[in-house]
């Protein structure tokens, strides 16, 4: 059975994280993650495997990329039963360089939770932005 | 509780749609599809909402892609519990164009599943490549 209870608890994670995120706070954002997290980020690697390597990866990012001025979410879609969960959005990333320029784009997310002893923690993570299949440049174009 | 008799299942779907990709069918490959799958794939548009969509983005693909000599996977993980599942892996995917080149590159791979009267649906589908942050070009060269 699907559960609304518990998609009401993702949903409220889901905030909490993003929360987490704009406020640059590492800890908080590694919070939500299972140790074992296998994470498919849409930079720097195929994937990351575990916590702690996720987590540096997390502060590799966070060095180079200036503030989190803009960091929504659209057409969120959260799915829950008992002991899983899995989530879908767009987001809206982007910030203002030094020069004073904002640059923005639209990237897709899904998120996989599992319900262990109580908690709900995220197990898999894929961020992406979609690629032109001719020139193999990233479409930072694409609007929802 | 997580299910070894569903995920067991869900294996064999994986396999089941790998090798309906394979032989170009395309009738076979969205037959796995849920009709409101909302899909994230690795080109084209930021999403793909409902099977039709879905379907239309396949043909066009199939137009564009030489045949599918490439198509591997690796690392699969599937989590299954009562009602959803979910499963995620490396896939390298290319073939060989007219002048007899064999291109190829690893993608990452991630599919939700909802079992719907006693059928397992795909309702969300995420392919990508990982891009360069500086350059904004996609990593075709990396490896597992």
């Amino acid at each position: 059975m699907l559960s609304r209870s518990n998609e009401t608890q993702v949903r409220a994670l889901i905030d909490q994280w993003k929360q987490a995120v704009i406020a640059r706070d590492i800890e908080r954002i590694v919070s939500h993650y299972a140790d074992d997290i296998i994470s498919f980020d849409a930079v720097g690697a195929l994937q990351f495997k575990g916590k702690a390597a996720y987590r540096a990866h997390w502060e590799a990012c966070m060095q180079v990329c200036p503030g989190a001025g803009i960091f929504e979410f659209e057409q969120l879609r959260v799915v829950a039963g008992e002991e899983l969960a899995f989530a879908h959005w767009l987001a809206h990333c982007g910030g203002t360089d030094a020069q004073g320029v904002t640059k923005a784009c639209w990237m897709r997310v899904t998120v996989a939770y599992q319900c262990r002893d109580g908690q709900w923690q995220v197990v898999h993570e894929h961020w992406s932005a979609p690629f032109d299949m001719l020139t193999g440049t990233t479409r930072f174009d694409l609007q929802p």
